[in-house]
């Protein structure tokens, strides 16, 4: 019967790292929302179903399980399906990196929402060119120089040594930015990662993923948007 | 000999979730900055160290492992002091929960840097404003309400049925967020919360810690901040 993921329908957002994992594993899942709209993630975030309260989609339905938070899905899903090592200090390791990853996608919502969620980014343009000069200035060269470094020190194929759900993420995290931020991106000295990111779309069942009409487009709904503005 | 934790001095942080999980547990640990000064943590953030690369602090070394990231050292360190519960379930809704607090206070420090991390909060008083003006009306709200329910499943006295990580961190939030926003949190009805927030309080091993020059007083160099112009 397979996993159940929910989350919203039209954008890629924090799901796709998770869509991402269960699409190189092959893993039988239904993206539930896709199929039943919405509205089928109500039942679970007003507390109806049993089991964990999820505070936000995306949440994997395994079973009786019901899973929420990116890092922690893909946490779950990693050793079920080779996409982490074996070794506890290997996995500590991916979580870590997989939380910093988390954070780094906070902060790039954060461009086009810089005072509130609940508005429209039409109404938050002066903060969002703010924060984005930041991002672009003193973030993004921050956090990726840091995942280049993780990579140097994992052989320089890999930030564990071997495939993982790090890399999965670290591929969108290199295409959303490069999606959001184009001309920032370019001007980024990042020959691991980048090379990184092409090995993972070469991957068969990535590149099946990625040519397939599940993979949504980027678009201006999501957490990586482009707006030319926001790139300097 | 214990863990070693590194985390700044002079402020709670991130590294004070680490803390009260290690003094509840009467865990013997080495508070190194403290000891050594802040200069002891860049062996390991510059890479000199084997094994994990830390982003940031805090993180902790246990023997050979070095963890970084808050939620992954508590999910490190539960099972090894009785800090969660021992079922599959259990253990993933703790960490989701962790979580959900990473993310709320992610957005605790962003109330006074919403443009920057790398500026003063002077620098930016007036972003702050609105971003502070959003949270007290939307995020608190959201937030603490979402944690008040999943107390109310867990039967009213802990959101996992039993103590946990999650309720030290639980406190914590309470404590932080009614020194930083004291006006708005007093307008907040949440009963289990404020009971839960007591009882931790007077969990012998915290109770004495609190007591203790160990505990940092909340100050203005931390996460959370008072200044009386973002409280409405």
């Amino acid at each position: 019967m397979g996993y159940r993921l929910y989350y919203w329908t039209g954008l890629q957002g924090r799901g796709e790292f998770v869509r991402l994992g269960l699409e190189d594993a092959g893993a039988a899942y239904t993206d539930v929302a896709r199929v039943e709209g919405d509205d089928a993630m109500e039942a679970f975030l007003s507390g109806e179903h049993e089991g964990a309260l999820p505070f936000a989609p995306p949440f994997l339905v395994s079973g009786r399980l019901v899973i929420a938070q990116v890092a922690n899905i893909l946490q779950y899903l990693g050793p079920r399906h080779a996409l982490v090592p074996e070794s506890e200090s290997a996995r500590l390791y991916a979580h870590q990196l997989q939380l910093t990853i988390a954070d780094l996608v906070a902060e790039v919502h954060d461009t086009h929402h810089p005072v509130s969620t609940a508005k429209y980014y039409e109404d938050q343009t002066d903060e969002a060119a703010k924060r984005a000069k930041d991002f672009r200035e003193t973030r993004i060269p921050k956090f990726l120089s840091y995942f280049e470094k993780a990579v140097e020190r994992g052989g320089g194929k890999h930030p564990l040594r071997s495939h993982s759900y790090v890399d999965l993420s670290l591929f969108q995290v290199m295409e959303g930015l490069s999606y959001a931020f184009p001309k920032a991106m370019k001007r980024q000295n990042l020959p691991l990662l980048r090379d990184l990111a092409r090995r993972v779309a070469d991957r068969p069942n990535v590149a099946a993923y990625l040519a397939s009409d599940r993979r949504v487009a980027f678009n201006t709904n999501g957490i990586f948007r482009h707006y030319p503005e926001l790139d300097g």
